[in-house]
């Protein structure tokens, strides 16, 4: 497993506590390598998180050190814990932000599109125009409810990759993860039933909790380590939790990628309880580390982690294919994957699987992970630049969005005439919240590739922020 | 509106009560536009409705004849009404037919699919290459959520031949006409809410009202007239009913197309019971007469009508693109929509669009139409000739499948050995039932187009069903 995640996480812990001065060095690969009883390999590999994480810096020839450049900024704080489950709330502004889609002219930081310009797309569009030439009748059959066996057989690759086996019999395609999560929610909810969910969370999750009559119990979650066990416990004796939703992976909202100990322990929790866990691994495969860390389904014992993925953050959105591997709820997401929309269009399959058999994948892989660790890195620095003093920063370990914490009296929303004057998309806190909280909160995307006008919308939203500021206190 | 359809029905009423003799001339079409009320054209309108229902023969500058060829076979018996609401039944057999799908050798007669291996349908295929290629970028990103807007003005345009208006943006495009009944029902329904639905109707919508744990009342219907309007009123009186689910036009699997005076009642009840109704028109453009009868929604004054379609049975499955036209619902039922599967991919919506612009659709549709209702003509045939005497036989005004009663002591699942054996597969009659009636019936699909192995296999399930019913009777 995931070894080196453990090891990075016990380091980073200690660096973050002040256990080594800045600028000093860190202890060598082959010190670690003896004192935890893991290869040099491991090693490593935490080193490289670390590294990408901004708490080390390799020097060459010359070994690790705790970096002494420009501060970190401040990480976002971990919400309070709440005492009940409660009814998720309006969905306008969620509304809003698809609205605004529309217009075209904007500069989107608002939505979670992945960079569909690369080049490195180009062989699956060239597969799409072929396959709708060829594949024809095929392709305008009533497809497998399962989904296209060619598909299947290649996600089922994919799960080796992600440390779990699930055999192409036991997946089942979706139209899009929006779809996989739905059928997941629906399948093992009724209307008044209860979702523990790690807070900030996937917007879309927490509509598709409300139109299912679901009332979401909000689990907060640390921007490093991920949903606090702590705080699940409680809520897991006290409710009668029908199934706990994680991103494990290059989180949305926060990046954070849950280190492996933790992820026993939610397995554990989920165990004792009798829950099912909901993973969305949408982002798994954009986490910037390689290799990869395990879906949370790697874990699973019994059949009650029900992934779900689509390659709508990887490929592109517009094709609408994910998936989800349902484990002992098979048959009842079969049904309701059925009922949601029939079958899922073959052709945009066919393309798919036709990318990934030829070995396009990890090719692209590789150029965007790279692409958005860079422009992370870098819309990082416009924002410690631009925004107030004391603006926290998420550090997200895969994806690309960012997200910013300013001081708790500050709403985001009054940032909306400037932003609409200006044509500028961010993606306001609140809707990353059941309840509506995080109104001080925003998260910004880093997909696209940069232009000036994109750090001139960055610092056109911190000078607004900071007059608001000066005006207000 | 449809006056044809009025005059059609009272026509073929007396005829079929025995009013007019077999093979005497029937009222000329001058005394009919006198007696009614109503212009030539629509008297000659009525008569070839008429003459596709097998009521009245053209005979060459003589006029109209009743038939006096081979009896036509009786037609289905009408259903006896229910108490009461109840839990749809179990969806295994809809499971089995679309698992038989996979084989690919079998002869398909279960299946509603339309013959998608029709010239008429290339453009549409290179309309989905050539956008695949150039649309590129703009087919991969996430996409509107009511849907392309080049398809909701084209969408637009046919709601105006259908008789209804609905402006572009009062629209919301679909994955499949599946996924606009199920946002639908899921709009209106709460688990334990109870849904009038005209029996037999589409399984496809019995497992939407199970998974969405809603109960069906189940509404006897006509074979010619549909729903029974008595039958229906009696429930909405004792039962809390939330809403009516219907198929007016070339109904699956009945193939009734509802007389206009029917709609109006059926309008009425819904306005004086203050109940939604749910329309599904899938079948509307595949009405063999032509001009095609109206959609019930050109009826609805206060936006109670949500009508649900898609181009699966007119264009092709695969595509995935349908719509709903959901009146004063829009809200709720988009919220639905967003959290089912996200929006639709817009891919096949551009081309759909395009092949509709390019003005495609009419010369498709007219040639279909012939190749259904020549296809029905011969498979009747086939029934009357291979079947036990007292075979009953739908009489569908549009689409392409045949219902098909045996003596109320058959069961249809005594075939399954025999089906199984011959790589035949027909849609059991249970699967059209909440209740699982109707097990001494049966679905033909008439679509694609016949081979000599297609006669062979009616045939064959003739003389199959003969020998059960002489060794047990
Ligand atoms: C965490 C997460 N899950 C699911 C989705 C929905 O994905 P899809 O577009 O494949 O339905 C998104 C998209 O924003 C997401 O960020
Ligand atoms: C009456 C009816 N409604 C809806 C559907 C589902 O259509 P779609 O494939 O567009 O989801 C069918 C398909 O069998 C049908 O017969």
């Amino acid at each position: 497993m995931s070894r080196y995640l453990d090891l990075a996480d016990t380091l980073g812990s200690r660096i973050e506590q002040g256990l080594y001065e800045a600028g000093s060095r860190l202890p060598s690969v082959r010190a670690l390598s003896t004192e935890h009883g893991v290869s040099l390999t491991t090693v490593q590999q935490a080193y490289r998180w670390l590294e990408m994480s901004g708490l080390a810096q390799a020097r060459p020839r010359s070994g690790w050190y705790v970096p002494t450049a420009r501060p970190a900024p401040g990480l976002p704080s971990m919400g309070k814990p709440n005492l009940r489950p409660i009814d998720v709330s309006d969905w306008g502004q969620v509304q809003d932000l698809l609205d605004l889609e529309r217009e075209g002219k904007t500069i989107q930081l608002g939505r979670g599109m992945p960079d569909v310009e690369s080049p490195s797309l180009r062989p699956l569009q060239a597969a799409l125009a072929r396959e709708s030439r060829h594949a024809g009748i095929a392709s305008l059959h009533y497809n497998d409810m399962q989904g296209v066996p060619a598909l299947r057989e290649q996600l089922s690759r994919l799960a080796v990759d992600a440390g779990y086996r699930a055999a192409p019999d036991a997946l089942i395609v979706t139209t899009g993860c929006q779809e996989a999560l739905s059928c997941a929610v629906r399948a093992l909810c009724a209307p008044g039933d209860i979702v523990a969910v790690a807070s900030p969370s996937y917007h879309g999750m927490m509509q598709i909790l409300k139109e299912a009559g679901v009332q979401a119990f909000e689990i907060p979650s640390d921007p490093v380590r991920g949903i606090s066990l702590e705080a699940l416990e409680l809520a897991l004796e006290r409710w009668p939790v029908k199934a706990i939703q994680v991103i494990p992976n290059a989180s949305n909202p926060l990046g954070y990628t849950m280190p492996e100990h933790r992820r026993l322990g939610l397995i554990r929790l989920a165990q004792r309880f009798d829950v099912p866990i909901i993973e969305d691994d949408i982002y798994g495969d954009l986490v910037y580390g390689w290799p990869r860390p395990h879906a949370l389904k790697a874990l699973d014992e019994d059949g009650r982690v029900l992934l779900c993925s689509s390659f709508s953050k990887t490929l592109a959105p517009g094709l609408r294919v994910g998936w989800i591997a349902p484990g002992r709820y098979f048959d009842k997401v079969l049904r309701m994957k059925y009922t949601s929309s029939g079958p899922t269009a073959p052709l945009p399959q066919i393309a798919v699987a036709e990318f990934l058999r030829k070995g396009h994948y990890p090719a692209h892989l590789r150029r965007m992970r790279r692409q958005y660790q860079r422009q992370r890195d870098v819309m990082t620095d416009w924002v410690q630049r631009h925004f107030p003093a004391g603006t926290r920063i998420s550090h997200p370990q895969g994806g690309f969005t960012l997200w910013i914490e300013l001081p708790e009296s500050f709403d985001t929303h009054a940032l909306d005439p400037m932003l609409r004057e200006n044509g500028i998309v961010i993606a306001h806190g609140n809707i990353f919240s059941a309840a509506g909280k995080y109104r001080n909160c925003m998260r910004l995307s880093h997909a696209s590739v940069f232009t000036p006008r994109t750090e001139w919308a960055v610092r056109r939203i911190g000078e607004a922020i900071g007059e608001m500021l000066r005006t207000h206190h």
